[in-house]
């Protein structure tokens, strides 16, 4: 071992010890005859002193370190006369009898400080650089303590990891599949899994009763901040059990997450919202909640007076922003502007400034009298000093907008405080959703979806109407992970897949060993699977999942560090007997 | 929940309850006015009794049920007449009141016993019926706490784990790479890593210090009974250290898992043997130490007695097999015809005959005198009763063909128990090895790790005989796992790849990230990977991997369950802009 203690451990109760540190030279400063030099290793920062007195070689060498050197120093443990209250190590320091130099580094391209002044393209290049740093490292460490105790936690409740395949058969439905040509099959590939999903039905089939898996998962999809091409995900399976047993586990899970790494201890069960509550209240199925601002239908109370933006919707709805009636014509401007971004798509912004006087002031004072208005307000529970902001149009449309103004409000108010953790169960999820441009119904989470018993008599007359035994947990308006109750049953299984437009030759021909496994005695089951890079990127504060994996991808699903991917040898093309298509040229 | 207890728990305390168990009908039975049925799930079996007299309606019901319906059943907990010692709830009985058939099943192909009626191929079709078997589950769950205690040792030696990409770039040097072609990035490909060694050397260099991750590797080989195209590494670094703190560390690992979950102290520190001894003395770096038998050198004792066979031969070697004397000439026979099969190679085998009055019978009697013999059977130590078996020629092949000799022998005489185990390090292993065909060297283990370096002049004058900081442990003749300290200086790894063969463009192509991260300041560092596949299948005695993997692969690196790899839409191709060259017709 090159050191007897790391550079994170000594106290003044070490002084006098004589230690070994071994890491990378932080920074070094001079100071009268005095040289310091900061090492630092994962553990921590350790003041090393040289005196050009008492030994000058020593401390001419010490001298020409450079920034990143590895380097290893022996000397004796010393309280420091002026302590630094910042650093763990901060009351001693190690006064320096030996120095060997175990590595030199170049000028690194950027600091290996907290605050860098790297840029994201130059940090993504030299990520092993990048990861030296403090607040990246940490990101790592915390995902190993959250994967660490999320296995501590399942497997005392009995659960086996297993692992399933990676390369395993290309199924068309659902995103698009990396594929893997097959040497030894030609003319066959192999595709990368989207999740286990249909292995760890299987493994239910097989009788174990409670799987998980911290799985990897691929998905060929065009790539933004919450997405790669590569993911992880908790995967998780039960025999045996209904929606309320499933949601009772995971949520226990997610609570001794919370507690044991951040503290937090939550009061009483999570709240639970239906999936027709969500929309109707936050125009979005993972609502944030740390704040209210719920959105109010105003449709028939607008309606008949003349003011056309309204008369043709078929939605009216407002939210109220407290406070906010002082906002100045340049910030209703901006709102307005924002609401008409195409991602939102709104027509325009409609606003009712609730006055100190209790009178109001609106964008549509023309057609709604003060009375009027008056009683519109009412409906918000508006309040001297709040600002109404009201959409109009489609439906769904106007919901999802009115869904990103009141998450802008939100910011803009500081309601969305990354410290406050608000967990939430959606449940009562649509079955189906139905689409236009195909005219039919896709499966809203997978075909294996279990419809709730109650609605099974709509599966013929009106398929729409069917909720499932579906459920997400969302946290702070993030969707952490969702699962569902699975049919066990073959007739009702079949029965879906007809409804999906699936021929049963296709059904047979996709999922043909799961509908087989299921003639030999399936059990009830259901189960969930949360987004490892999203639980560890909520719990570190962070917006892009992308600092929380080690090794990302940019947007082009390149690793610009490696350089991957990259062409390959003709003659590995050769002998999985592909040619490449040149690309069109004009 | 669809049970209050499961199928494993009851005992005679629990007499009188009213319970609910759920699981498959391992069997029913009839006998006179009773009907019994045997209910299993993952954690037991629990007999069920339903009473014709009591409940004629309920009676017939269980007599319809067939093997491997999945059943709920509710009942009182009662105390058995006549217990059963060999189950672990076979002191009670369920008194059944209630009973659902939750799913019915058709026959499964097999019976779902420990010994099963089913081949190896139906049995890989219908894995997940398998997986229903005690033999089969229990590797599973074996692996389960084998890959948890892995990380709980780890996680308290303050290593973290780290997932590193799926989706790499390719290296051509090694085994042959998985390739995954990009859809962003047309014409380009993705390569599957064959190990995480680049990432994990990689982040020492950001200073992870201490990194571990159980991770999926990849090999596009021609497979056999302990390959498979996507196996487990427990995959390690280490940063600081020197062979021996790597050696403790992880003998450390391995003497938990043997204890925690074998029950199995090991006195002592794990005997240590260099790569030379294992070779002159087993022929192998993996030997079998469970029993002695040791080569001995015979080449200068048996020259000059006019038998050609050894004198033209650069090697004459033997073992002694103990109480073998009186193996018949048909027995000798096997031998000889076991040591002359392809595989093995040996031209011939010459046996000595220790008799019981200490004369000596031998198939070169005509060459060597009995006071010749007796000189030779010294060297063995041979006792009276012993059996000398001799092979010639070649040093390496020889060697090689002796250790298939001893192993075999091993067998014969019951020396192998599979509930013995005894590791061992083997270290010192030549750095490079000299392949004849392309008369160039290759590297060992790797082309990152480093030469000892008591031997860094001979790089120059004498590679062949520069040893590495390489090790190997083995269990029983089974390479458990492997590793090596790293080079983590620049010049000395250029001048490991030019006496690779590598120019420095291709050095740069390949490797040249890893070149540019080793300037900014490496740490001394290495590690090892342990096959976790191996591990387990060690563990719980198995001959094949395939036996600890849920959904393991055949020979021709296909799943048979799933049937995958298969064919992909011409229109997954066209978006790949990849077309198949058909095979050759003729």
């Amino acid at each position: 071992m090159y050191r007897s203690k790391t550079c994170g451990e000594l106290r003044s109760t070490n002084s006098g010890e004589i230690v070994t540190l071994a890491g990378w030279v932080q920074r070094t400063r001079k100071m009268g005859g005095m040289t310091f030099v900061d090492i630092r290793d994962r553990y921590g920062v350790t003041q090393l002193v040289f005196n050009q007195e008492s030994n000058s070689e020593l401390c001419e060498r010490a001298n020409k370190l450079g920034r990143e050197f590895v380097i290893q120093a022996t000397g004796m443990v010393a309280e420091r006369s002026s302590k630094n209250a910042n650093l763990d190590t901060g009351d001693i320091e190690i006064l320096v009898s030996e120095l060997t130099v175990l590595n030199e580094s170049v000028t690194p391209p950027f600091t290996i400080e907290d605050n860098t002044d790297g840029g994201d393209d130059i940090r993504m290049k030299y990520r092993y650089l990048d990861l030296r740093r403090n607040a990246v490292r940490s990101n790592m460490m915390l995902r190993h303590q959250i994967a660490f105790e999320t296995r501590r936690f399942l497997d005392q409740q009995n659960f086996l990891e297993v692992e399933t395949p990676i390369l395993i058969g290309s199924t068309p439905e659902g995103a698009r599949d990396f594929v893997v040509p097959s040497r030894m099959n030609l003319g066959q590939f192999y595709a990368l899994p989207q999740s286990p999903q249909l292995f760890k039905q299987l493994l239910m089939v097989s009788g174990f009763d409670r799987y998980f898996q911290i799985a990897k998962c691929f998905r060929d999809e065009d790539l933004r901040a919450d997405r790669q091409p590569e993911f992880t995900q908790i995967d998780c399976e039960m025999s045996f059990v209904e929606q309320e047993d499933v949601l009772q586990i995971f949520e226990g899970l997610i609570r001794h997450l919370f507690n044991y790494i951040k503290g937090i201890e939550f009061d009483g069960a999570f709240p639970r919202m239906t999936y027709a509550d969500a929309m109707k209240f936050y125009g979005s199925d993972k609502p944030d909640i740390r704040f209210d601002m719920k959105f109010v239908e105003l449709k028939e109370v607008v309606s008949g007076k003349d003011f056309a933006v309204f008369d043709s919707a078929n939605y009216v709805g407002g939210i109220c922003a407290p406070g906010c009636a002082t906002y100045t014509r340049k910030q209703i401007d901006e709102l307005t502007e924002f609401v008409k971004r195409p991602q939102i798509g709104a027509k325009g912004l409609v606003y009712i400034k609730v006055e100190n006087d209790g009178s109001f002031k609106s964008s549509i004072d023309k057609f709604y009298n003060q009375d009027e208005l008056k009683t519109i307000a009412a409906l918000f529970n508006a309040q001297p000093g709040d600002l109404i902001l009201i959409l109009a149009g489609d439906t769904a449309k106007t919901q999802k907008a009115l869904n990103e103004l009141r998450l802008e409000m939100g910011n803009r108010l500081g309601l969305r405080d990354k410290n406050v953790f608000k967990p939430l169960w959606v449940v009562d999820f649509p079955l189906f959703e139905w689409d236009e441009d195909t005219q039919r119904y896709y499966a809203m989470h997978h075909p294996f979806t279990s419809p709730k018993l109650e609605d099974l008599s709509f599966l013929d007359t009106d398929p729409g109407k069917v909720r499932a035994n579906a459920y997400d947990m969302v946290v702070n308006g993030v969707e952490l992970g969702g699962g569902s109750i699975r049919i066990h049953d073959s007739k009702l299984q079949n029965r879906m897949f007809e409804l999906l437009g699936f021929t049963p030759e296709k059904a047979e021909a996709q999922f043909g060993f799961l509908m087989s496994a299921f003639k030999y005695g399936a059990p009830p089951h259901g189960g969930l699977a949360f987004g490892l890079d999203r639980l560890v990127s909520l719990f570190a504060g962070l917006d892009s999942i992308r600092d929380c994996i080690a090794f990302p991808k940019n947007n082009s699903g390149r690793d610009v560090m490696i350089d991957a991917p990259s062409a390959i040898d003709a003659s590995q093309l050769e002998e999985l007997h592909l040619t490449l298509i040149p690309p069109a040229t004009n």
